[in-house]
């Protein structure tokens, strides 16, 4: 027996008994004639002490050669502390030890194990069991787990049943690229890990499961960007006989519950918004709305004079920056060179200071008149004491600007408060999606996503104004979640692959099987998945899903602790009937 | 919106009402002026009525087009039924319909939908969102449902979180064959999938989470037996600072809630037995003992007279089969070609009929007399009516062998009942197992198996007699999970390793992350997984894994439904640098 208590349980009710401890030495102090240890484990920490006095000559030895992470076992009496701490919750009381037992050496651990820690980030990737030590990556997990069983209990309750979905599955190319498995049993072929369940879940649907749920990790080879991982976790979810309404008001209850439970937030407003709005408004589809700067488009009331660069432009669009008049000029200099940095690559800015006497004084005076500069302000809702930022040029790119400006002067004024919690549907979302570099048209969701009622048509003449039953769940300017209606007839899919430039061949091989299942009664279908890790993070009011995955990968897809990938035995390649080519 | 009920839902107070259905055609009754349709969904079955007085001509026509699995939207009227059918929840009352929507036509499927249906395996397989769609398929996917999260939740309430531990790992020779996953990013190097989380779970309790578990899946990628998957669904758990003790009971309590909540059986014995003691009990490692039949060892009583064929044997073995002495010559050959099948293996099989007046009457009365028959059935426990069946020959053997007879007798008797629940756990299972084929020595449940205190010595002088604190949890017959206390320190860690054949470079490049983990403060630790596809099947009083599974594969590894695995593109080779090497 390890222990009567863990260590964060004795409270001066326990006092004079009897205890057994076991944990690791967080830190000890060492008087010589008198000694305290730390004792921690996973519930807090509890102060063990030994004494000249009232401990042998062999145990005050035994324990000066504690050191830091050592994981001992201790008998002794609960005693009423000499001082007490109030901020620890066993700070009432201290053990005297009776019996001490070293369970581990521990070598000295290459970081601190505290709340703040000296490892980097690379170190403690490195030794991640010892970071997990640590209360905050160890309440992050813990967290994590609290949000699953709060996720899966409800839906639970709503009558989703929640089905595994196979994992060695088949690769298709459209999409992100796939991770394959290689088949020994089957020469020269391959399963896939799953970018997600889409066609099972809707496979589940066609066999009448009618309210599917799972929590599911997911695969995507693609190259990283900054907090991507390459297995991610969804809520991938999906019901039949619904339309789109219900979906957004079954999964608006989920978010709610959730805020509620977790974070003890009763959200009352989950506003709704199409896609074109928010982009409009925010140039984003997942706007941050716990605060304003709202866009203020400002086309009629600026290309009116002899100013070229607002003339040529597709548009001009401004916001109005709180107190931003309050800015000296060295710092709106340096907002100006924040926007002309390549990775948000404006051209320039042009601003507008509105005084608190009304007049205004903007960067562009030598075109503009008070009039003109009264305008700006009622188009982006300026007050006195406000600063409005214009930016100009493709109508695409200044709102992606405009948008980044946004969210960059937010985080410096702390307008992204983590307690606030806003969410928002953003909806109609258009079917397809123009790629640059291909030239050609992507499904902006999936091919299963089914375009608005009516709007198939449009695909030959007007491809990008097709606009779906689509919809993202947005919190706090990050998406969550998204899904749509998907196509549950044969005809519709097949017009889709068609469209998305696949032939009559590849599409059968690709997804024959539902194609032929929609044949056999498809009920009308739609779905979402929401991430897990980025949901956990911001109900976490963080922003790093690294910081709630137990054992992340880096930047390059690597595990470093573990130091996977790693190369395998030439008897296991020849077994799969492969060759790894050396680039020459 | 497709529905203001399900087709589960409606009952006689409900009549009068207007309501919206949406369903599957289950079948139609068409008398010309009248006509039933029975609607389906998860939920149930409700029957609709169309007639001549009441209903258009249009609307009859159109029901008359309906064909089985059509999916169809009405709406109508819940009226009183004229005969009342008192086996189905909604059997009081049907729809008069006043407007029907056929929202999917459906091919008639290429089985029937039916609880007991005219489909093959091989086909219900391919069609494997139909055979969902029938009521026993959908049953059990909910029941699997049902168990996961009662497991969580009981879990999550004594302590334990669910840790999500990555899928990209890296391969270890040791066990079964990995599955691996080409690295795009690291030419010639690849990840694997998990077998088990073992070494994570163990690093997590090095991290201190001190109560572990995950519903994960793992993945071997074995020649598949009859019921194996590739991939497969533990209940995976780890605890720190405990001993075996505290182990076993915590998962007692486990099974216990589940056959409560779940089966509402209350089970009062959970016996304990020693891996040593099942095999010469039994002659298995996973016996069921919901039934006797316990072996009895008979050399002593048997190999005192001329019988060359026990006089020769390591090892004469008996059962008494209850009643058995009612079974005719024929019925008894059959019992000795049974046994003699290649199967089984037995060169053959001696048995003793136990007379209803206290006589016997052998196959050997020649060499034994009445006394030692009477002797033979006191060790095996027979009384009259009965019939002793003996084994003989190499122990290990004939153990299995006996072992076989018993099953498949106790399944010819009836005995295995599928509502009893018996659970048994064996404990001190040896270290290490002998493998006739390597001859050599191979961890029997895996490498990280702690030996018992005291006995890390016995592997230099007799490796097979080291006992480990190993334990299975059996289910009737069935293991249904099994774990260790495992190793905690590097040194032993080190020791087993060399002992299994490990070099030092090889086990620091495979586990060198654990071996430095046990630097850092291990604690001590043990675990358990459970099988959760068959504990599943179990509880659901039944033994195929595949009937619990959604999306299963086949005997070969393949998905027929998807057609997976298949060949990938030549591009996607190339970026993974790749070669197929094709048979020459």
């Amino acid at each position: 027996m390890y222990r009567t208590h863990n260590n964060g349980q004795l409270r001066a009710a326990d006092i004079n008994k009897e205890v057994t401890l076991s944990g690791w030495v967080q830190k000890t102090r060492d008087k010589g004639f008198m000694m305290w240890v730390d004792l921690r484990d996973r519930y807090g920490i509890t102060q063990l002490i030994f004494d000249e006095e009232r401990s042998s000559k062999e145990l005050m030895e035994k324990a000066s050669q504690l050191g830091r992470e050592f994981v001992i076992k201790v008998k002794g009496t609960v005693i009423e502390r000499q001082s007490k701490n109030p901020n620890m919750p066993t700070g009432d009381v201290e053990i005297l030890v009776s019996e001490l037992t070293i369970l581990n050496e521990s070598k000295t651990p290459p970081f601190t194990i505290e709340d703040e820690t000296d490892g980097g980030e690379d170190l403690r990737m490195k030794y991640r069991y010892l970071d997990i030590r640590r209360n905050p990556v160890r309440e992050n997990l813990i967290f994590r787990h609290k949000v699953a069983i709060a996720v899966r209990n409800y839906l639970s309750e709503k009558g989703f049943v929640e089905v595994e979905t196979p994992y060695l599955i088949k690769s298709t190319p459209e999409g992100a690229r796939d991770f394959v498995v290689p088949s020994r049993m089957n020469e020269g072929q391959f399963y896939a890990l799953p970018q997600s369940p889409q066609t099972f879940k809707q496979l589940l649907m066609v066999g009448g499961m009618d309210k599917y749920f799972q929590i599911v990790k997911c695969f995507r080879d693609e190259d990283l960007r900054a907090d991507r991982q390459p297995e991610f976790t969804q809520i991938d979810c999906e019901m039949a006989f619904v339309d789109q309404e219900e979906i957004l008001n079954a999964f608006e209850g989920l978010t709610r519950h959730l805020l509620k439970e977790i974070n003890g937030v009763e959200v009352s407003d989950f506003p709704r918004m199409t896609y074109d709005e928010a982009m409009a408004k925010y140039g984003n589809d997942k706007p941050d709305i716990r605060f304003g700067m709202e866009f203020g488009e400002l086309n009629e009331v600026a290309q009116h004079k002899d100013f070229g660069v607002f003339n040529q432009a597709e548009l001009v669009v401004g916001i109005a920056v709180p107190g931003g008049n309050g800015f000296t000029r060295k710092e709106i200099d340096k907002i100006i060179d924040w926007v002309k940095r390549p990775q948000v690559g404006a051209l320039g800015m042009v601003y507008s200071r509105c005084n608190d006497d009304g007049t205004y004084k903007s960067s562009v005076d030598k075109f503009f008149d008070q009039d003109d500069l009264a305008k700006w302000a009622e188009a982006t809702g300026a007050k006195p004491g406000d600063l409005v930022c214009v930016l100009s040029g493709d109508k695409n790119k200044v709102r992606t600007q405009l948008s980044a400006l946004r969210m960059h002067l937010a985080e410096e004024l702390n307008l992204r408060d983590p307690k606030v919690f806003a969410p928002l549907w953003v909806i109609d979302f258009p079917l397809l999606e123009w790629d640059e570099e291909t030239e050609r048209y992507y499904a902006m969701h999936h091919p299963f996503t089914a375009p608005k009622p009516g709007q198939l048509e449009l695909l030959a003449t007007n491809p990008g104004d097709v606009k779906a039953n689509a919809y993202d769940l947005v919190l706090n300017g990050n998406e969550i979640g998204g899904g749509s209606i998907r196509i549950h007839d044969r005809e519709t899919q097949a017009k889709m692959f068609d469209y998305l430039g696949f032939t009559p061949e590849e599409a059968k091989e690709q997804f024959g099987f539902l194609m032929d299942a929609f044949q056999y009664g498809a009920p009308p279908h739609g779905g979402l998945a929401f991430g897990l890790d980025r949901l956990v993070a911001i109900l976490g009011g963080q922003e790093t899903i690294r910081d709630f995955i137990a054992f992340p990968k880096n930047n390059s897809g690597r595990d470093v602790m573990i130091d996977a990938p790693a190369p395998i035995d030439a008897k296991q390649l020849e077994e799969l009937h492969l060759n790894v080519v050396t680039k020459s």
